[in-house]
C-alpha cells in the first residue's frame, strides 16, 4: 500500500504518501477531536474566561482560570476516552478466549515484556523531571507540583493523540502497556520544554502548552516513525531535540527583559540542590529503561539497556572533569553534576538499540559530557545575553545539543549496518527491512534518519513559535517579572518556622493524663 | 464442599459456612498462635512491664517498654515462623525435581510474574507512606522511623495471619512472592490507620495497634475473599476502607482535648512539604503496580495497571482544580496535592482488574479528586470540631471516602459484567465462576461485593473501638498534649547547626601534612 | 580440566590450579590491561601531574589533578572497551538468527530474568549508598556526588576486570545484563569502603582507590567463585566483608590525629538525617533484589528474595530495641535506624539462595540488629580511640561484622544441605555439584565457604594496606584536618539564602505587562 517508498527515497514523496495511501478518516480523527474540544470549550463559557485583564472584576474571573481550565480539559478527556479508547487485546478480558485458542502462555502477554520498564519511565517523568527542577530555592512546590499537573494531563492527551495515529483500529484506540510508555515519552518532551520556561509561567500556560505540544509531538512522531520509517526508540529526535527546541523557541518569544529583578531567587540553596540530586539520580539510573522500553523484544531491549548504561557512565567522568577544569579554583559545580551527567543518555537515544557497540556508547557519553558542560559554562550565558533566550534549566545543553548528537550518531550507526554485524534476520528485524521496505539498505535508512532530525527541528521551531505567541497573550496569569521563581504566587505557603522551644525533657516520658 | 452458596445468596448463610465447611483446626490455628504469644509474654515478665505509672521506679520500667515490646514480638515471630512457615513449592529447592517432571520453563516460576510488582508495592509501603507523613515540621524522624518499625513488624505478623487463612497446608504455611505482596498490603492498611493518629502516639502503641489490626485485617480479608468470594485486588475495601475507619475510630477514642497546645507543630515547613512530595509521587507512580500485583496473570494484571494509571491521572487535574477553586485567592494547597491526587488510586482498587474501561477509570478519578479535596477543606475541620475525630493526615479524605466509592464502583462494575464484554472464559476467570460458584451470575457477585463493604466497615468500627480502648490505657508512654508532633520525645536530636564559619578558601587546596 | 579438586580439598592446591589448568593468556590479560593503562598515563604527562607539593606553581598543577585523572581514566576505558568488549549473544543482533534456529521464545532472553533486579541494584548503588551518606550536615554534595563519580568509573572498570575473569571468550569480553549487575555489585564494595573514609579524602583519592579496589575485588571474587567454587550470591564475603575491611585498613593508614578540628561538622542536622533515610529505605527495600539478582533462575531467585525480606524485617525490630535500650533515656538514635536495620540484608547475603528457611532468616536478622547496634554504641568509639580507626559511617558495624556473620551462616547452611531438603536435582543445582565437583558433598562445600571468608579477609587487609599507603602520598589534594566533612573544599557553594522578603501578595495575580 505504500509502494512509493520503494521507487524513490526522496523526501518530496512524503507528502504524497500522506494523502494518498492512508484512509482520510484516520488523519482527520485527531483534528476532529481537537475541533470538538474547541467547540466544547466555547459552549462552557471560555470566552468570558479568556476575558482580557482590563475588564472590570477581572481578578474575580482570573482567579477561576486554573480550576476552569483543569476541569474543562478533564471533562474533554473523559468524553474523548468514552468515545475512542478501549483495551488492547492483551489487556481485554476476552484474551482468555483467544489464549485458549492459540495455546499461548500467560507470560506471552505484552505486560510482562514492558511493565518493569514502564514503571521506570514513569518514575523518570514524575520524580526525575519533577525533582531535577527543585534546585531553585523558592520554586520547589511549583517544580514538582506543576510538573505533576502537566504530566498527568499530558499522558491522557498523549494516549489519545498517539492512539489516533498508531493504535486506531475499527473506530477505537486500543490501549496497552506500550501506549502507556509512549504517553510517558510524549510527556517527557513537555517536561523538557518546561525546563526552559521554569519559574516564568503560570500553571494555566503550562496546560495550554502541554495541549499543543503533545499534539505537535504526535504529528512529528507520526511523520518520523510511520512515514519516514525512522528508528528512534529512546527519542533523541522525537523527545529531546523536539522538546528542547520547542521549549527554547517558546522561552525566546516569552523573553522577559526585567527578569533580573528575580535573579536572587534563580539560585540554589544547599538543600534544594540535594533535592535536585534525587531527580538527577533517578533519571540517570532509569535511563537504560527509557531507551529500551519500546525496543523490539529480546536482544534489542537488552542491547539498548547496555549501551545506555555505558554511555551514562562515561558521561559522568567527563562532566566532572570539565566542571572542575572550567572553574578557576578547580571546584565542581552542582549544576553540571545535576545535568551534564545525563547528556549521555539523551545522545544514545536513537542508536541504543542498534549495534553501536559498548565502546561506541562510551565515546558518545565521553563527548556529550564535555559538550554539555561547555554549554552550561559558555553557551547558556551567551544565549541569554545575545539571543535573549532565557533557558532556566539549561535544557539546550542537556537535551538540545545532545539530542542532535544522538540523531547524528543514530544516522551514522544505521548507515553502517551490515548483515555481518546484525545477521540476516537481525538486520531485517532491527530496521524493519521487510514489507514495502524490502529494497531498502542501511545507507538509505541513514539518510532517512538524518531527514528525521531536520523534520523534528522544523516542527519544534515553527510549533514553538506559534505556541509561544499564544502563551504571550496577557490572559494566562503569568507572574510579574519581580515574582518569577517564587512559589508564593501560586501556592499557599507555610509560615516560617519559629525557633523551636522545647518543653523540658523530663516531661517527655510522662504519659498524658487521659 | 460449599454448596450453600449455590442455593441462596443471602448473608445469613455466611456464618453457617464458617463453622461447617472448614475443618476447625484451620480456624483455631491463629487463635492458638495468639494464645501462645500471650502466654510467652506472661512468662517473660510482661506483668511488671505493664505496671501503671504511679508505681515507684516507674520511669525506670517505662524506659524499657519499647525495647522489651520489640524483642518480645520478634522472639514470638521467630518461634512461630519456626513452627509454621516453609517455602512455597516455587521457592523450594525441590522445585528443580518437579520442574524436571513437568518440563516447565524457569520463567513459569511465580517469581517472574509478581516480583517487579512486589518491589513497587514495597516502595509504596516504606518510602511512600513513610515520606508522605513527613510533612509535619518536627515529626520527620518519627514519621519515617515509626512507619518503618510498624511495617517491619507488621509484614512478619501478616505473613503468619494471612498464611494461616490462605496458605496453610499440611501443618505449614507455604510462603512465596504473592504472600510477600499480601503482607505488604496488610501493612498498608496499618499505615493508613497510622495517618490518623500520627504524632499523638508512642511507638509501643503503634506496635500494639499493628498486632491487633493485622489480626483483624486478616479475619476481615478472609471473610471477604474466601467466604463472600468478593473480588478486591487493589483493596479498596480490605485495605483502604478498613484501614481508614479503623484508624478514625482509634483516634476518636484517643481524643485529646488539649491538642491545641501542639498546634504550632501541626504544620509544614517548606522543606518538609518537599519531603512529603517524595512520598506522594512514589505512591502515585507505583499505584498501578499496587492494584495489579495480585490480579490474575495476563490480561487482568495488564488491565488493572491501565485503569489505575488513567484514574490517577484524572484525579490530579480535579484535585488541582478544586484546591485552587476553594482558596480565596485561587492558590494551591500542598496538602491537597500531596493527598487528594492519590484518591483515584484508592477508588479503582476493587474495579481495576474488571472491565471498567479507561473512561470509567477517568470518571472515578475525576469524582474522587473533587470529593477528596472537598473533604480536606470542609469535612476534616468538621470532624475535628464536632465529632472529636482528630485526623492528622486526613485519611478520611484519602482512604475513607474513596475506599467506599471504590467498593461501590466495584460492586456496580461486577453487576454489569456480561459474556459479551468478558468473553465466556474471561467472565469465569475474572470472577471465579466455577466450582461451587458455577450457578452464580454477575448480579449476585455485585450483591456480595456490596456486602463486603458493610462487613469491612463493621469490622473496622468494632475492631477500632476495642483497640482504641486498649491504647487508651495510660501505660504505653504516649506523649503529653503539649509534646505531640514532636520528634524529640522519642529521638535523640541533632543540635541546631551553628552558623557555618568557613576557613579561608585558600587553605582548601592545601594538602594536609601527614 | 580441574581434576585436582576431586582429589583433595585443601587450600594448597589452589595455587597449582591457577597456573596449570588455565591458559595463561586469560590471566595475563588484566595485568596487560593495567600495564597499558600505566604506560598510557606516563605518555600523557602523569609524572608532572604527580609532582610533589613543594614544587613551584604546584597549585596551578594541583588544580588540574581531578580533570586530568577523570579524562585519563575515561580515555583508558574507551580504548580498553574498544579492544575487548562486545555484546553477549543475548544482546547481539545476531540473536534473531540463533533464535530462529533454536525456536526459543523472546522471553527466554536473559534480559527478562534479570533486568528488574538489575534496576533495583542500580538504585541501591547510586541513590541508596549516595543518600545514606548525606547524614553529615555539610557534606551532602560530596556524599552524593563523589559516590556518583566513583561508581560511574567503577562500573566501567569492573565490566573489564570481571569480564576478563568470567566472560572472556575468543579474545573478547561478552557483556550482558548479568555483567551489569556484577559490575554494580563490585562498585557496591567500593561504596562500602568509601563509608569509612567519607569526608576525609579528595575525589582523586577516591578514583585511585576505586581503580585498585575494583581490581582486587575481581581477583578475590575470581578466587572465591571460580577456584574455591564458593557460593556467594549476595556477596556477604566478596562485597561486604571485603569492602568493609579494605576500607577500614585504608582509613587506619590515613589516620588523622587532628580530625577533632572538624568534629562539629561530623554530625547530622535535622534535614540531613531525613535525606539519609532516603538512602536507608531504598537500600532496605531493594535488598531482596540485591541478594537474588544473580542467583540461579527460578526457585533460587525466589527463595533469596524471601529470605532477605524476612531477615531485614527482623533486623529492624532488634535495632530499634537495642537503640532504645542503650540510650540513657530510652530514646532512639537515627544513626542506628539508618544503618543497623540494614545489617540483616548483609548477613543473609551468602545463605539467602540456600534453604536457610524463613525462621533461619529471622534469626540471622535478629542477631545482626543487636550486634550492629552494639557495634555503633561500643565498638566504633573503641576502634577510634584505641586502634586509631576513624570509621565515619560505621561500616564495621553495618558491613564488617554482619559480613563475617553472613559468611559463617552460609558455610553452616551449606554444610547442612541434604537431598532430603533440596531434592536430588535441587542439591546438584544449588551448589553446582556436577562436572568436576561430582564427588563433593555438603560438608566439603561448607569448608570451602569458610576458606572463602579467610581469603576475603586476607585480600582486604593486604590490599587495603597497599592502597592506603598509596593514598597517603601528599599529592592527591586531600583536605586539611580542619576542612574535613566540608563540601566547600571541592564544590562551588550556594550563598546562604537571604531572608525571603516577598512582594505584596496583591501583585501575584497581576499579569506581567509584556
Amino acid at each position: 500500500v505504500k509502494p512509493t517508498w520503494a521507487q524513490g527515497n526522496e523526501l518530496k514523496f512524503t507528502l504524497r504518501v500522506d494523502f494518498t495511501s492512508f484512509p482520510p478518516n484516520i488523519l482527520s480523527v485527531p483534528w476532529y477531536g481537537l475541533y470538538q474540544l474547541w467547540r466544547l470549550s466555547g459552549l462552557l463559557g471560555l470566552r468570558q474566561f479568556l476575558a482580557f485583564p482590563g475588564f472590570p472584576r477581572t481578578l474575580q474571573i482570573l482567579r477561576w482560570r486554573l480550576p476552569v481550565t483543569c476541569l474543562l480539559l478533564q471533562v474533554a478527556m473523559v468524553v474523548l476516552f468514552g468515545v475512542f479508547v478501549r483495551y488492547e487485546a492483551d489487556a481485554d478480558a476476552r484474551w482468555a478466549d483467544s489464549k485458549a485458542q492459540h495455546n499461548t502462555s500467560d507470560l506471552e502477554n505484552e505486560f510482562y515484556y514492558r511493565y518493569p520498564s514502564f514503571q521506570d519511565v514513569h518514575v523518570m517523568i514524575f520524580v526525575g523531571f519533577g525533582f531535577l527542577m527543585t534546585f531553585l530555592q523558592r520554586y520547589g512546590y511549583s517544580s514538582v507540583g506543576f510538573n505533576f499537573l502537566l504530566a498527568a494531563f499530558g499522558i491522557q492527551w498523549a494516549l489519545l493523540m498517539q492512539g489516533w495515529f498508531h493504535s486506531y483500529h475499527e473506530g477505537y484506540i486500543h490501549v496497552g502497556v506500550e501506549n502507556l510508555i509512549n504517553a510517558d515519552f510524549c510527556v517527557g518532551s513537555v517536561c523538557v520544554a518546561f525546563g526552559a520556561i521554569l519559574g516564568k509561567v503560570s500553571p494555566v500556560q503550562l496546560l495550554i502548552m502541554t495541549l499543543f505540544q503533545v499534539t505537535l509531538f504526535s504529528v512529528n512522531e507520526y511523520i518520523l516513525l510511520s512515514l519516514l520509517e525512522v528508528k528512534d526508540a529512546g527519542g533523541s529526535m522525537t523527545i529531546h531535540t523536539f522538546g528542547a527546541y520547542f521549549g527554547l523557541t517558546v522561552t525566546w518569544i516569552l523573553y522577559r527583559p526585567g527578569l533580573h529583578q528575580s535573579k536572587d531567587r534563580q539560585k540554589a540553596v544547599y538543600h534544594s540542590d540535594l533535592f535536585a540530586m534525587i531527580g538527577t539520580l533517578f533519571l540517570w539510573m532509569y535511563w537504560p529503561s527509557f531507551n529500551s522500553a519500546v525496543s523490539n523484544h529480546g536482544d534489542a531491549q537488552h542491547r539498548a539497556a547496555i549501551n545506555t548504561y555505558c554511555s551514562l557512565a562515561a558521561c559522568v567522568l567527563t562532566s566532572v572533569a570539565l566542571s572542575s577544569a572550567l572553574h578557576k579554583k578547580g571546584k565542581l559545580d552542582m549544576v553540571h553534576i545535576q545535568n551534564a551527567t545525563l547528556a549521555g543518555g539523551v545522545a544514545v537515544g536513537t542508536a541504543a538499540e542498534m549495534m553501536l557497540m559498548p565502546y561506541g556508547s562510551l565515546i558518545v557519553g565521553f563527548i556529550c559530557g564535555i559538550v554539555s558542560t561547555l554549554g552550561f559554562v559558555y553557551l547558556t550565558p551567551f544565549l541569554e545575553a545575545r539571543l535573549r533566550i532565557q533557558d532556566t534549566c539549561g535544557i539546550h545543553n542537556l537535551h538540545g545539543i545532545p539530542g542532535i548528537i544522538g540523531a547524528i550518531v543514530g544516522a551514522v550507526t544505521a548507515s553502517c549496518a551490515t548483515t555481518d554485524v546484525y545477521g540476516i534476520n537481525g538486520l531485517a528485524l532491527a530496521f524493519g527491512f521487510d514489507g514495502f521496505k524490502t529494497n531498502w539498505n542501511a545507507s538509505m535508512q541513514g539518510k532517512f534518519q538524518a531527514a528525521g532530525l531536520f523534520v523534528s527541528l522544523a516542527m519544534a521551531l515553527v510549533g514553538g513559535g506559534i505556541v509561544g505567541i499564544i502563551l504571550k497573550l496577557p490572559v494566562w496569569g503569568q507572574p510579574a517579572d519581580e515574582n518569577c521563581f517564587e512559589d508564593s504566587v501560586y501556592w499557599e505557603m507555610p509560615e516560617e518556622p519559629k525557633s523551636t522551644v522545647l518543653h523540658p525533657e523530663d516531661s517527655t516520658l510522662k504519659p498524658s493524663e487521659p
